[in-house]
């Protein structure tokens, strides 16, 4: 991983700004034969666009994305595949007050004070538009998922928005995409309604807990003792925008239990080990068991809010501001499917980087 | 980063088993001109060394290490540093049950799955003792750190050891050094010392968290969007044996928030910008903004534990494992300097990074 | 260096096909504050265009370069520049027999064996048209030196064409734009004119030796042992289209001389070293001396000629092939720019690097 | 690449100075499964060692390897393995001269201007004693290629010394390891040891040829446009102390060439295509045609020289030196393992690479 590029074997390296012309993603290491076209892609990016309903910004962008290589005749050739996201409706031409001060919880003061040049429009390159790059690449390592390792699923949903949590035993997973939350307990789902609407009309926003799940993950899959599963889901999740916490298995809360409680007992059965339980979010020494993945991250409430707020101007005279525009309540809702593309770029990766070193060579137990 | 390696510029490669003849770190991209010799590193190995007091693992290891490249008349080439430590208490002849079974919440199986052979020998690459290495690169990276970034100080304690929590009202640097377990609370120690007396008796173990700060940290480092400050702390963290979950300032608790709870505004004095608050953990859009960089992380219970747990064997046999040996009661303990070097590896990354691409084009506020 | 990718800061990853929509290149690491704009990228892409001159293919593409990403108001930001062309004279509809047939000298039958599918259009990825890309990212490249390291100047010529080579007594750099071969020679190009009509008219293609010489390059670029400057030239040059062989200063011919008379003595001057000759081609033990860079690479002649050569079919049968359509009978005319380009990207790929593991800490002599 | 790392799933960074207590290399990427044991490895450095006849310098070392890690009953288990070799004969404790001047031909002043630091002794880590590590890691390369390529052979030898060239005609490969000099034409090899008898009793030193061919590679490897096996074999031959050119198949003879002289035409067989003759040295845009690879380098003579040469001192003041010492006469002998070894190391990693992105998925002809 280095700056603007993720991944080991399957290499994504995003670019592009939120006003400017276009951006998208350049992905490296594509396995060759994958069968995928832009409709593919579209399904992940329409579960992200912008403006869908009253909890996302009003931003109206198609996220209409383009194949511009590494594919003929409708599947992958092993070269690299640029995906390409135009900009359309970048609006305003009067960024008014953000040309000069610094949006506090925004990394406008940070861009400034390292590269002393700062693209103010709708916050450059540290906008969340970002992320519609990485939904295209995640389609894409779906895409290839699918052909490798069939039967691996790659779910995300909202567990927590603001102090209020679903409820582990009512989630069902048809529930995901009847809501505006991807909320799996459809009752937390009509309670977070009526919360984000109040807060969304005080001009307030709140944070949220993802958690994303991969089921079907083959064992074996991890590179100790820095190119773990874990550590690298660690960095796909806190890499998103807003992320403060991320989460494997038990998470923080492993941290309160004592190791009779912890341990996940192991059985044999036909199909494998199997395990009486999963605190250990399906990776241990940093490599999967086979169990599911299970992946949680923290996003911090939207930093843009309409109540005033103190801060700097560039020339460093104190000032106030008032964000307005359009912006997310709940940022997290729009995370979702982020971190599912995450997960299916670090799955990916994992697989290719299991079948180069290892081959056939992994062991099998039983015989 | 890559299988065993970690960093940018400053990259630190570990290598070694638990049991081997020896464990050590590569690093590659060390500025040259650094004062450092063998003492300096070793101050910081006899904090991780194990057999301190009865709260840590038994095994007796000098944890000696030795230079063996990369220094000339006491100061770095610039050429790569090799940091070797020698196993000299391996012990155990008869590894007895662990060589056909598999511990339940070690990679024992893992290990197995991936590669079709293990050195069961002390869990072999998995070991905690793969750590040593990385306190040892730590050290040569506060020694260049010293140099580059005058007054940048790295403090790691334990705040929290199983469901007991540190009172951050009560924290005093001056007492981490005074008590076995790091804390800087030390009422809280006092607490934990019986807490953990009756743990270890019963041959049960149990989980902590610890948190890092770094004090001093220039604004500006970080590389968005996937080389950020915060996505390689993460990655630097949760790449430690039994760590589960990552936060950066606020951490999980930021979801509970709203953004004008969140908000950390910023104030112009003589030195820069100033903050209220500090929910960020001092990084803003992945770059460090000068306030304080704040990390924790929770480490699960040692899954070494008396009780008697079911697992199988590499034949696919069901069967149960009592783990005996010298195991830490809370490894959480013997964390906390891996926790710090850890944070002095991945803020000397950035800082050559940053200088780098940047150099002296960073942005000054008020001109 | 992965894959698609090059360099280590300064990361140039080209992506696109010879008649997909479009080609380019996603650059990183970029230094901010960058003054740039498409026409001074377009200046270096108008020196490779196709179908210039009767000497090269007679393809229309107006390498028309646009810059979506990673500048602000005529700048750049430090995040990543997407460079993109588009492909507009794909012409042919009709691949006939190269969608069977595998080419000889060409990568069609490696791609296929490789990836098991190909893009038989134009060559697909393997296309020497990939180098516009590079020709683009190098012109970002020598805006950023322009601005790091004033006085750096890079200049490319043909000096043997087939077996003709150009006198090096004749050199004269205000030679190289006044003849279709960038010959520094004017007697030569005059012959060279004759000599390539003929080939040209009869159907078949010749190869080429270019120079490329960097001045004003600051000692201590390099990082020695495998990231040499040399090593890194040696891998930038090989890596273009249809280069046969490297070489840097004395080059091949090293192996027939003496110690004594390879020895570039050294000299004090006021303006530092200075040395007696040049044999060295400006790098030693892998590290820039400050004198001139100098590297040469061969092309091998197009493998596209009117001749019919055996070869055989994807099922396997032995056919014959004649290459028709738009060729350059000498490639080597327009690896010029490309040979250019390179070294602009690997000199301030290394400036970076050194700045960042170096800062100030080099040493000066007699100081 | 980067710094002293070379390779990208089998990566090799060696350590190590001329006249510290070790140097070695930590490889990481290693399949896991493979016999390998220290005889192994010693039987390459063998051939490598200095002292063994008289053409060689006189410096005695046994060059022993042990292998620290990664290793578990004889065979590999897929963790770091680290090779040490501990310097025993490094005599000089006056290094007189060198300590405060720069050897012409030597990296001594190039790492003082860049380091502003150097390892005066035995020319620290810019000694061709750092090719020992190589050779050794080439070894544990060999070994895996036995395992997951069998039948795939690597042989290196010289073809020209100063100006007199070995007989193509003659060659032989029984006769390689028949003379000190890995000449494969016994005649050849009987004058050159007269001319560099005379040379060394001078005081003089010479140039050298080298050729490394691999026979039985697979096709398919190599990974466009920049991981090109022939880039990154550029790349490794380049990085080895001394050389200045790497050429592949006709190398720079390419340039004098017409299309149709250069044609490898291509033919059918029961073992699949089989092809006239082999001018590309077995790579069509950067990857394998299954034919031999051919690559050849030379290396410049040592700079270590009777003669007195003029040079500079640390303080900026003209000077002369002479350099005394144990050196060869023709270091290109002992580059020939070397130039075996990085063969070895880059077709390891880039079958790894291979097996990683495609799998099974390469292209069969005639079905």
């Amino acid at each position: 991983m280095s700056l603007n590029t993720f991944g080991h074997i399957f290499r994504v390296t995003t670019w592009g700004e939120s006003h400017g012309p276009a951006l998208g993603a350049t992905v490296d290491g594509v396995p060759p034969g994958v069968e995928v076209d832009e409709a593919q892609l579209q399904h992940w990016l329409d579960k992200r666009k912008p403006g869908q309903n009253k909890y996302t910004t009003q931003r109206r962008e198609p996220d209409a994305v383009r194949i511009l290589s590494g594919t003929f005749e409708g599947r992958t050739t092993g070269t690299p595949v640029q995906l390409l996201i135009e900009n359309t409706d970048q609006r305003s031409k009067d960024y008014g007050d953000i040309t000069q001060k610094f949006r506090p919880g925004h990394a406008d003061i940070t861009y400034f004070q390292k590269y002393g040049i700062r693209d103010y429009r709708g916050g450059g390159r540290s906008s969340a538009r970002e992320t519609a790059a990485r939904v295209a690449a995640g389609g894409l390592a779906r895409a290839a998922l699918n052909a490798l390792a069939p039967g691996l699923e790659i779910r995300g949903y909202m567990v927590q928005m603001g102090p209020r949590k679903a409820d582990p035993a009512r989630y069902d997973d048809a529930q995901i995409d009847q809501n505006p939350f991807w909320c799996p307990d459809a009752e937390t789902a009509d309670d977070w309604a009526g919360y984000l609407d109040d807060l969304r009309k005080s001009g307030d926003s709140v944070g949220a807990v993802i958690e994303v799940v991969a089921r079907g993950v083959p064992a074996g899959l991890g590179a100790p003792v820095y190119g773990k599963l874990d550590t690298d889901l660690a960095a796909a999740m806190m890499s998103i925008n807003a992320v403060k916490g991320v989460e494997i298995g038990e998470g923080m809360a492993a941290a309160a239990l004592t190791g009779s409680q912890n341990a996940d007992e192991i059985f044999m059965s036909n199909d494998g080990p199997r395990y009486s339980s999963n605190h250990a979010g399906g990776i241990l020494g940093g490599i999967s068991t086979g169990q599911d993945v299970v992946v949680r991250f923290a996003v911090k409430p939207t930093s843009s809010i309409l109540t005033p707020r103190k801060t700097i101007t560039l020339s460093g005279e104190q000032t106030e501001i008032v964000t307005k525009g359009r912006h997310d309540p709940c940022v997290g809702i729009r995370a979702v499917p982020v971190g599912e593309a995450m997960m299916a770029c670090v799955l990916l990766d994992h697989l290719l980087l299991h079948r180069g070193q290892i081959g056939d060579a992994g062991g099998r137990i039983g015989g």
